[in-house]
């Protein structure tokens, strides 16, 4: 596959550390409802599934949050649990509500009947990658994604998003051998799937271990933890000449950074309870960091957003700005962004990002 | 008032970091649904509020995990949202769900309105300390509590629990000055309300600030932190010629340990996602280390229970075991216990904990 040439390569490069003239940014989640564009084709898709499946759906609304806002990257939009649908466990979305499986893996049976899917029943993610990366026609790297194994075992267990994570975590201490099992496959599904994206066209590829943080100092380096890293040792380091960076965020996971210096990653997302200073001085010399504004600040009148945009890139700090690689922050929030956010807020933060880090580079 | 005579001070010595013959052991919501005697009480006495404002039926919940288990401290049934509820916010819990408030603070003229509580509406809580501290008859040491400052402000904001705190959030962000005007009036109510339980027989005290984990580095220290310190400020620091150790408890707050430490407390509690001996490491020094088994544990069978009391224990380390002080360990969970939880496994974990602990010691 050939695609047009990147013209905005300032988030790819901090992955690496390199200097850039700003500080690129881009929104986990910013292809979502908090956006008109996005409610008005989803209405039209008639489900977030029939959004997500559909290669025409999945371009637009990926490409809406672009239109609007100078953003530096693009994210495939999709869910993190297409993977284990893709198992057999049916995935599927109440309006209003989270995600469900209609088939929960609950008991030994279900753990043991559980295989790396075939990635055919995932090419509409694949397509949708490929169709994306064209109508970007190189205006903005593309990242392709994946749920991590620990947070795909959550929901497949649970059934759903959960308050205490009881049933995982019943199975994790009561049963550990089984949640090995079910972990292994995961990841080994994962890397497929990520794989997959890269050889579709993704830019860079990001594990979101979302649940990562809800788990025992102990248990989260053994069943989170190792489980990243079986994945991110199966990917591919290129496609087509091209490096394919590799960001690894755990939310709540800010006292296991030094833990997670050690993973075969160019990025490390943080949520906003770390200091970006401090994690900067931890694990800044070998990994780009990536976050950490907490999205309730965009409820805030745009000034305030705007400070707190500058709050952010200040605790970072001065960014590298020699030839080789040095320290590499790519602006983020500390988590989705929310649905009830108001749009023109967005602009006002990447607004802030883009000129306030401008100023620093002076 | 005077009180039966004390006969197991392993908490207290544990606070002040003294020798114990074993790790002290209680657990959070110790007095709870997973009892099946609770269970009874509170169908008699209809609701949770008509069990919490009942002295009788407080003082007898708050017994019946001593009756079964070997605690080695009590702790106060009540809940953290007695104080606004005293405020005239109008505390409610529907029957398998979180607490709920009738008129939740959401502007600057509810903000206003807000004023220390005459402490006379919380007599039922000073009555409930003083009955309760008669029936243990000296048997383990009583423990007060309250909700911290922005805790509280969690509730009153949102009116409920939540999944994003949105609501407080977007007070926070966008009129700072109505936060600490809130926040300054909780710290002062939560001041006078430990105070009185103080008076009232409490032998000491714990401050939860179950949410202070989902504030952004910053903002913790502004708005969570600088508000617990008030109230520490204002504390008695004894009683009758005994001294009252001090607990703070930070949900979350793992990363912010080094600056927990500056508090004016005796003990900081820890979630389980903090490696005790790290924390110890830094912070051993100066403060009692509380916690830190994920409850979820308490769903493996006993075998598991008593192996990860076990790690946890070894994580901390040996106890101090000279005369002065060293670092103590106040064992606990890093959470409430589930509603969920086998009773026979609380006694396994209890046990494992006094018989691990004093193994350690020889």
């Amino acid at each position: 596959m050939s695609f047009p040439t990147l013209h905005n390569d300032t988030f790819l490069r901090a992955c690496w550390r390199l200097a850039t003239p700003h500080t690129p940014v881009w929104l986990m989640r910013q292809a979502g409802r908090y956006l008109p564009e996005y409610r008005e084709t989803r209405a039209r898709a008639g489900s977030f599934m029939g959004l997500a499946t559909n290669v025409d759906y999945a371009t637009e609304v990926t490409l809406q949050p672009l239109d609007r806002y100078p953003l530096d990257a693009a994210i495939l939009f999709s869910d993190i649990l297409t993977v284990p649908d893709a198992m057999g466990l049916g995935l599927s979305f109440a309006l209003g509500e989270g995600p469900k499986f209609a088939t929960p893996v609950r008991d030994e049976a279900a753990v043991r009947a559980l295989e790396v899917p075939d990635l055919n029943k995932l090419r509409y993610v694949f397509d949708a990658v490929t169709s994306i990366r064209r109508a970007l026609n190189g205006r903005v790297p593309l990242i392709g994604f994946s749920g991590s194994p620990w947070t795909l075992a959550c929901y497949m267990v649970e059934g759903a998003g959960s308050d205490d994570y009881r049933l995982v975590k019943g199975m994790l201490y009561s049963r550990p051998d089984l949640m090995h099992h079910l972990l292994a496959i995961n990841a080994d599904a994962v890397a497929a799937y990520l794989n997959a994206q890269i050889e579709a066209g993704a830019q860079a590829v990001m594990i979101f271990d979302s649940w990562g943080g809800v788990l025992a100092d102990g248990a989260f380096q053994q069943f989170s933890l190792a489980y990243t890293e079986r994945v991110l040792a199966r990917l591919h380091r290129e496609h087509d000449g091209v490096r394919i960076p590799r960001i690894v965020f755990t939310k709540g996971g800010g006292l296991w950074l030094q833990q997670m210096e050690a993973l075969d990653c160019e990025v490390l997302g943080v949520d906003w309870t770390v200091n970006l200073g401090q994690a900067r001085a931890l694990v800044g010399h070998s990994k780009a960091l990536q976050g950490n504004l907490d999205p309730n600040v965009l409820f805030a009148p745009p000034a305030q957003v705007r400070a707190e945009a500058a709050r952010v890139l200040d605790a970072f700090g001065p960014p590298h700005s020699g030839d080789g690689p040095g320290a590499g922050h790519i602006f983020n929030l500390g988590h989705g962004i929310s649905q009830h956010t108001p749009p023109d807020h967005v602009m006002a933060l990447v607004e802030a990002v883009h000129s306030h880090s401008r100023q620093m580079r002076r």
